[in-house]
Parts: structure tokens; C-alpha cells; sequence
């Protein structure tokens, strides 16, 4: 159950204060208990300041939010791959359309994760955007137009050409490559449809950590996404 | 011993290998025996993804590196002031020479963490900025020129005249903001000739964490600055 | 009428299509008419593509909106003081609230416009910041609070408060730089209104250039500030 | 003549005080002459605020250094496509290593100059960063390795691996799109062997405009690339 698997949902805590110290713990106790389960893969993005507690408190895979393009050395205030490791996380987002990163960072951050053993999820915008992403050679790209994102608009259902553009885009750059897609996703049937489309899994954020009963609602999700 | 006070030792853990995860907590371990020898506040700033651990760990301050100008909410990979004070920081660092930020993003954090009774320690490259940034009333203003960061040669010593400057520059403006010193500071002698030209303390960061020893350079520099 | 006197009204182009190309050039013109009609400085900001276009076509003084903390070198796509200066341009607006400077960058910048002889003029959300710029002792102050930029809201008459605190807390610090005050200004009693709160002039952009008769805007607003 | 074709030479004048204001007509008119010489194309990307100017002065293509991902509207101190357009510019480059963007903003930019038809030559580190903006589909990609800029060692010459290499990927994602290389670009033999590799011509900025004989240098290299 550990271990990163698909299909997966991965749970965006953002900045949220529903999701902030605390209530960061309880709300990946909850991920962990969906993932016990249902042995669908929840996995979970603390923030920083939260990411070693959370990671102490499961044993599902825990994600950092962001990295920096940095080896270790003099850079007050970033965020080195090594650290985030060290405190427990096996991957980390980069470039989610709230934290755009230079072309040439991610470049950088997919080599540095790499290095450590750390997996990278790039986000993109758009399907051209994800074609791009899967040259640099991530562990995972999930597209996620930003003008769906927070709008219960579920982009697997209301555009599902952009997705399956996306999938077939990335796949004829690069066949490995694990691909999830967010933005709008609240209910099961968004996540059913997102892995009908040919995607691996979901980033989802506000549809969970909003919810009034995020328990239930990641529970319907992995009911939806199980083989 | 565990409230912030003056005069103060500020160690800016970086994003040195030597103070990341294991050995960050290590290191806030020793500041803190030799705050407790001295009485001299030695307060310490690792990296966001050790914050939680070693604040839990120490009874010393514990200060972020670096918070974002935003209130909770959809801010993937940001630094929430709410997150890092839950996590046990008393303060952060902004503005560092490494991570310099947009003036008007300045002003905000202080404002942030003013209203989170978190304290904000500016960090300005030079006696002008100092005075700038006074206007916007932090809690500590930290002046460091970078071209002498990390060099050894110590601002307190070979420049004396711009430590006096910033003093007396932010003094016309501000009479109440705590004044550090930082640049170069190696030896004792250097933090002695910080407070007398007008400081309250120190920021250092390879000087300690990268020394062979570091207790026994923390234990020279609080010495030093006894009263 | 060629020089930089006050009191002044800056009409900045931004990126309109209605003051681009040719009719920056025809919008310049009118400003120019203006002046010689009423003595009173009307100065204009165009794009940098029309810069030394519309720097030839009239003798008023025409700025740059923006110029970036470099010397002569290798900064492809950057602005270097000397090129504006050269295209033609007296001065340049920085840190406008659509494009925020790192606060390092704004005392590099006054520092290189002062000995290229070109005159510094940095915006400013609101009271505090203006005072934090006035230590940077540029050569002008424009204190334009984003939230009413574009909304006919005028900042002088409908937060006159806003205006005449920033010039008093800009006067503790530095009695000689100019102060202007912009956003919203549509009316020539809004632009008496900034005189008499003790600003040497206005900022003013959509008020003027979408204006459907610039002319007859600016010359409205020139009656007004008339002494 | 006037129009751009390959082989090409593109002459980058950054922000280098010999190809300011005046000096910028005097090189760009030399490239002129190169050009009707020798049937190779060879354009210029001056200054912003010298683009007009050239661009009324010679026949040869201009290029913008850079431009924002914008559309008319609110934007101070960017750069818009269409007023560069309308200065006399028939395209851009962009995220040159000394002004490199976020992969949204490349998208952005480019398809806001296909909509324009401005001509996108999109810089890319490496060979892997050039395959990813391949998928975007601009009108030129340019491999500029920065460990090489302004050092004399000609990436096709010492490096041939990096730009075959990056021929080949870029041709796996997109068949039509012109590949130049730049990088330390000195000699006529340097530019020969660029298009031995498979490139289309070549980026240079030093080697040309630092030359004591700007003209001689020009005149080498297209002579070396004739066909």
C-alpha cells in the first residue's frame, strides 16, 4: 500500500487552512484510510511546513508541493530536493499553473529529482503544454486547465478532448510517461471518466479538501477509479 | 530562555547539506545549549521541511527562511505565515539577498505576519534598503551586503562605516526596529564590533554551519557578546 | 516648454492599441498642443518600440515606462538606461503597480538613472511604500493604489486621505523629491484636488487614452492645475 | 533580399554599448551589405527602444530581443507584439538564457505571434529543452548552450554532439521547424559546420558585435554558409 501506484489520486492540500498543520495530519489519515480500503493509491501535498509530520503520520506516498532547481549550498529560502526527501516525501509537484516555473527549472528539477529518486509531477496547462513536458522525461505530467480549476467544471467531463488531446500528444513524445489530469473533479464519475480517457489518475484539490466530508468523497472517488 | 531578545545570534541554516534534516535538528540542538550557557538568544532558521522537527526538538526561536505574501487559500507551493507559525516558528527571515523580493511583497509580509504575531527579520543588502525598509516598520531589519557574504571577511570589522550608516539611517526613521549585522562574521571580535556600532546582533550562516566545530564558534560569538 | 517642470500631468501609453505605432505618435502630439497652450508640463510614457518615434515628433518630455537595474552587456531583452536616453527619452517610470520591482532593483535603478542623468520616476501602492521609496531618493514619487487604477474612482477625491498621508510621511523622510498621485483621475477637479493635497502633479493613463477626445481631456486637466 | 530565408545569420546586439542608438544603424547597415554581398540572410535583433529606427534604416529582417505574452491592454512597461510589429519587426526572439520565461509564457508568446505573424526564434539550453519547445511549434528554435555564450569555443565545433544531437530530437517532435545554433560562434568554419550538422545558420552576438571589424567578421561567416 506504501508504495506510488495507479491509479492514483493525488490530494493538493495548497494553502489551504482546512488543510494546514493539524487538520494536515487528519486530512491524510483520511487518505490513508480510503487508500486501506479500496487499494486505489491516494496519495497526499502537504505543505512544506507540514510535510514531516504528515509523512511520520502515513504510509501512503506523500508529495512535496514545489522543489527548487538547486543543489545544496547558499540559497536562503528555497526548497532543496534533499530536504524534502529526507523529511519523508517521494515525489513532488512542480510548475502547478498557481507556481509556473522557466522552462529551463523544470528541465532542471525533472534532473535533480531524478538523481535523488524522487518523483516528479509536472503540471501543464494545456495539451500542447503537456506534449512539451513529456520531452524532459518526468516521472508524471497531469494537465489542468487553469480556468476550470476550483470551478467544480470536471475537465474529464466537460472537455473531454482536451484530455484524450493530451494523452495522445504526450504519447507519441513519449510512451512512458504517467499522465493524470485535474480541475473540476468532484465527483466519482469525473475520476471514472478521467481513466476512460486514457490517464492513470487525478489531482484534485479544492473538490476535497473543501468538502464538507472529504472522507466520503475520496472514498467515492476510489470506488470509481478501482479495476 | 525561549522568547526572542537581544542582544542575538541569527544562524540561517540555507540549504547546506550540513543542515538539513537529521543534522538541522542537531545543530539547533547546540545553538540551544550554548543559549542556555550564555543567556545570549541564539535563534536558528532551517530549512521549511525541518521547521516542525526542529522546533519540536529546541526551545530556542526557530525562524522560517522565507513566508510568501498570501492568505490561505489556492497558492500551490507558497509559504503560508499561518503554516509556518503552527509549525513552531516564531519569525522568518524575508528578503534575503538569496531569495530578494518585489517591494511592494515586502511590505504585505510584514503586515502578514504583523497581524499573525509572527516577527519578520528584513534582510537588506545595503544602508539605503535599510532605511527603505524601516519606513515599512518590521520587527528586525538584518543589513548583509552580499558581496561580502560567505567571504569571511566581516562587515563589522572591514566596513565598519556601513553597519554605522544603516544604524544611523534607520534610526531617523524608525527609532524602535531591532538593527542586525551579517556578512563575513567569523570570529567573536566581529560580533563584539557589530553591537558596538549600534546592531543588536548578528546573522550568520556558513561561518557556523559550515565550521568544524560549531558549538565551540557559537560559544565564541555569544561570549563575545554578553553584556 | 521642453524641460520636466511641475506642476506635471504623465500620460502613461501602457500597452493600449489606441497609443501604439502611429497613434502614439498622434497622441503625443496632442499632449504637445496642450502644453504650449497652457504652460502647464504635459509629459507622455510610450511603449519602448515607439519611444524614439514619438521622442522625435514632439518637445515635451517623453519617459520610458519601464528600464531594468543593468549596466551596457550581455542582457538580451532587457532595457539599458543608455538606449532609452539615447532613443530620446529624459526619464522613465519604474516599479508602476503591472510591473513590480524587487526592492534591491528600484535602488539599482535610481542609483544608474541618477548618473545617466535621467529622471526617476517609481510608483507606489499606497502611503507606506512611497515612504520607503522616498529613502531611495529618486527624483519623482507616484503614489497610485492599484485597487482604483482604471476605475474612475479618483484617488484624490475620493481618498484624500490616501494622498495627503503619503505626501506628509514622504516629506518626514525626504523634502525634495516631487510627489505625483494617479488612478482614476478623470476630471480636471480631480487634478486641482491632487494640487491642493500637495502633489506637483498626476499620473494618468485610461482616463486620458481611451478617453474618446484626449485633447480635450488633457486640456481639461491642464486648466485645472494651472496656477 | 528583404525577406527572411536560410541559411541565416541572426546578429543578437543585446545590451552592448557598440550596437546602441547610433551605433545600432551603423552594424545593422553593415549587415545589410553582407546580405546583398552574398545572398545570405542576415537580420538583426537591436534594442527595443533602436527597433524602429533600424528597422526604417535597413532592408534586412529586424528582430525584437523580446516581447511579453500580452494583448493590448493594461500592461506598463511590457512589451507587446504588435507595436514591435509595427516598429518594423518581422519577429522575436525569445527566452534567450539572459531572459528566460516560464513554458507557459513560451506558449503563450508563441501563439500570440503566429496570430500576429511575427516570426517566434525560441532560444533553448539544451538539447532536451529544445526537443520540449519543438512541441510548441514556433517558427525557429535556437540551441544556445550558456556554459559556452561569449567564450570563443563554438558549440559546432567543440561540441558537435550537442547540436547534432538536438537536430535529431527536435526532429522526431517537429519536421518543419528551423534549427539555428549560436554559442561562441567566432569563424566562418564554425558557422560551416553548423550547417553540416543539420542547422539552418546560426545565433551570434560577441563575435560579431565585439569584433574590431564587425563587417569582415559578417562577411566570413556568409561566405562560409553559401551554397
Amino acid at each position: 500500500m506504501a508504495g506510488f501506484h495507479t491509479p492514483v489520486i493525488i490530494v493538493n492540500f495548497k494553502t489551504y487552512m482546512e488543510a494546514t498543520g493539524r487538520r494536515a495530519i487528519e486530512l491524510a489519515e483520511k487518505a490513508e484510510k480510503v487508500s486501506r480500503e479500496t487499494s486505489v493509491c491516494v496519495a497526499v501535498a502537504p505543505q512544506l511546513a507540514d510535510l514531516s509530520a504528515v509523512a511520520k503520520a502515513v504510509e501512503i506516498p506523500v508529495f512535496a508541493q514545489h522543489v527548487d532547481p538547486i543543489k545544496p549550498g547558499s540559497y536562503t529560502g528555497h526548497v532543496l530536493v534533499e530536504s524534502v526527501k529526507e523529511a519523508g516525501a517521494i515525489g513532488t509537484l512542480i510548475n502547478h499553473s498557481e507556481r509556473q516555473l522557466k522552462l529551463s527549472d523544470i528541465d532542471e528539477i525533472v534532473k535533480i529529482t531524478r538523481e535523488n529518486d524522487v518523483l516528479s509531477v509536472v503540471c501543464a496547462n494545456n495539451p500542447t503544454i503537456s506534449a512539451a513536458v513529456a520531452s524532459l522525461k518526468p516521472g508524471v505530467i497531469a494537465i489542468e486547465p487553469p480556468e476550470l480549476i476550483g470551478t467544480g467544471i470536471p475537465v474529464s467531463k466537460a472537455h473531454p478532448e482536451i484530455v484524450a488531446g493530451t494523452v495522445q500528444l504526450v504519447r507519441e513524445v513519449n510512451k512512458k510517461v504517467t499522465v493524470l489530469c485535474g480541475a473540476g473533479i468532484s465527483h466519482g464519475e469525473d475520476c471514472a471518466a478521467a481513466l476512460k480517457l486514457g490517464t492513470q489518475g487525478v489531482l484534485v484539490a479544492s473538490g476535497i479538501v473543501k468538502a464538507k466530508n472529504p472522507y466520503m468523497i475520496m472514498r467515492e472517488f476510489a470506488e470509481a477509479m478501482k479495476r
